[in-house]
């Protein structure tokens, strides 16, 4: 994908904008599990994902995580150049699920840019409340939502992600997609497991009941 | 306050951009408790803080609240003209917690002047990145701090905000305000009690021991 292709206000950029855009874009290939920003020490820019799949995620002080979106081909990751958007005071991690291609484009030449052009900036507004959307949504999630609702959620997208019923997933790794601890997920599949709706074995979660897993 | 007080980029704005404005403003007086704006049910516009204090708060299914952030005088409420933003795809309530003093924009007045002028859309951009920070900071709160730091904290800053040390406020309101229910403010307020850190009262809070709730 190229990077014109990112942004649906390019035909209202002038060409020197464009050009600007283009020379300054940077190609990277991201192997599974690197971190491609890293909180407030990082100000990478903005990612336009060409495929694979980031997670974008929170730490506590104590280490703990909670996964606020995930980023797929054709997504943009506003939130990995927040040094260039005034007010943002929080700081995200911006992981590789999967082997990802990537374009980087670096803050400063994007702000330049939503500073000159409208529609530039109106598109961002757009990125940004999308993010919001998300973050808000995860955040009901826990404010109303039960666990067991929210890990059986958890379970059916990642057969979706994934493709495939059988989920190679650590228990530890879901307790870092939800905010949670690691006892907590083993206690709510082992209940899961005994009302049928998973099987567990080693490193893996078979779901075998989706329906059941829906009704929660 | 006038309304161009409230837009740092109000001289970057073309004469007819600043007669629109101005002429679509309207202003309103909120009395204490009145509901300003509640959820897509409307699309009130931008609201301009002149005086008062308004509360921006979600509702879950079952009717439980918790408070996202409070608008003070020279605040800008954006989120109640969340219909002119894309992609927002939540509801908030806007409430009035004091008598207040508004400037009601209509959103179409300025979703048209954000599309023309790339300062506005840049300052919107700041507004909603502060929103989205505000937001993200009661999340980690609900996340990662016990639910007696919260309250605590709840407290002292309702110290501050009333300029008192003695609190008129139910339960049953700080439960809307931290998103818990009545029963569990009651107990943790009884343990404050206990520990001499303060003392209840019929519709009253006495903070009596400040340090004591800093600490915790």
């Amino acid at each position: 994908m190229e990077v014109k292709e990112f942004f649906p206000f390019w035909d209202k950029l002038t060409k020197d904008q464009q050009d600007r855009m283009i020379q300054a874009a940077v190609q990277r290939k991201v192997p599974e599990g690197a971190v491609l920003h890293n909180g407030s020490a990082d100000c990478l820019g903005l990612i336009l994902v060409c495929g694979g799949q980031l997670r974008v995620y929170l730490v506590s002080p104590e280490g703990r995580e909670i996964t606020l979106y995930r980023l797929f081909e054709r997504d943009i990751c506003l939130l990995s150049a927040s040094c260039m958007m005034r007010n943002i005071q929080f700081d995200v991690i911006v992981e590789a699920e999967k082997d990802s291609l990537v374009w980087i484009i670096p803050p400063e030449i994007y702000r330049g840019i939503m500073e000159q052009s409208a529609a530039a900036a109106n598109y961002t507004n757009e990125l940004m409340s999308q993010n919001f959307s998300e973050v808000m949504w995860v955040m009901e999630q826990i404010m109303w939502n039960s666990f067991d609702r929210r890990l059986a959620d958890f379970l059916l997208e990642e057969g979706v992600l994934e493709g495939s019923d059988s989920l190679k997933i650590t228990h530890e790794r879901i307790a870092n997609h939800l905010g949670s601890a690691r006892e907590v997920v083993t206690r709510m599949l082992r209940y899961f497991q005994r009302e049928g709706l998973v099987h567990l074995s080693r490193g893996e979660i078979q779901i075998v009941n989706k329906e059941g897993l829906q009704n929660i």
